[in-house]
């Protein structure tokens, strides 16, 4: 068995603030210089404009967005991690309860010693290319 | 119009360097602690052990693999950028030429300003999820 990476703690915790709608607790998961892709075409960067992006985020989906994790791979390369994983995604629409897997990546970075913080934050994957 | 990010560069440099089997150039490319996944569930770490899996990569593939670029997205954050792309290999199987599109993500990290180097090689991106 392998110990829990603490980057898979820091997405299941972010994952958490996200569905509570707790955007400070949400705000320390990221760099001060993070990016966030918001959807295809459109990144922001910095914690005031990605705070701002998730409570639009949290308005479109009718603060019903629930996010949870299916499978995860991590891969550590220098001071950083890159993450591969499945981001599940529930969300009203129409009146019918919807379900989205979407393929994400993610980039962490080691601060310090064991203080880990996201730089980037792509839900969409390689799906960027499908545009 | 907008330049061309130093890092498209090295890509497009390094991709040459592989085709080339120029594996000292190629090794210029990579930081000293970087990874390489060079399947899936198969990672190594640090150029010593990436240089001999770019060797034995090469023989698997005969001395034939080409390496190019297709559609590539760069998502800078922080001092890191994460690069999506479309990695187009030719090389020659059961007598004929092959030609397979991964979608990629790099992971380049700002060792000093202006100066870029890979971290994380993962040419199989999302892909990963698949096993």
């Amino acid at each position: 068995m392998t110990a829990t990476h603490p980057v898979e703690t820091l997405i299941r915790a972010a994952d958490a603030a996200i569905t509570a709608e707790d955007f400070d607790r949400l705000m320390d998961f990221y760099a001060e210089d993070a990016t966030l892709v918001v959807k295809p075409g459109l990144s922001v960067s910095g914690k005031a404009n990605i705070r701002k992006a998730f409570v639009a985020i949290a308005n479109h989906f009718q603060h019903r967005l629930v996010v949870s994790q299916g499978r995860m791979e991590l891969i550590p390369g220098g001071d950083t991690v890159l993450v591969i994983m499945e981001s599940l995604l529930s969300y009203p629409e129409s009146g019918a309860a919807t379900h989205v897997t979407r393929r994400a990546t993610y980039v962490f970075r080691e601060e310090s010693p064991g203080n880990w913080t996201c730089v980037i934050d792509n839900s969409y994957g390689t799906d960027l290319l499908d545009q």
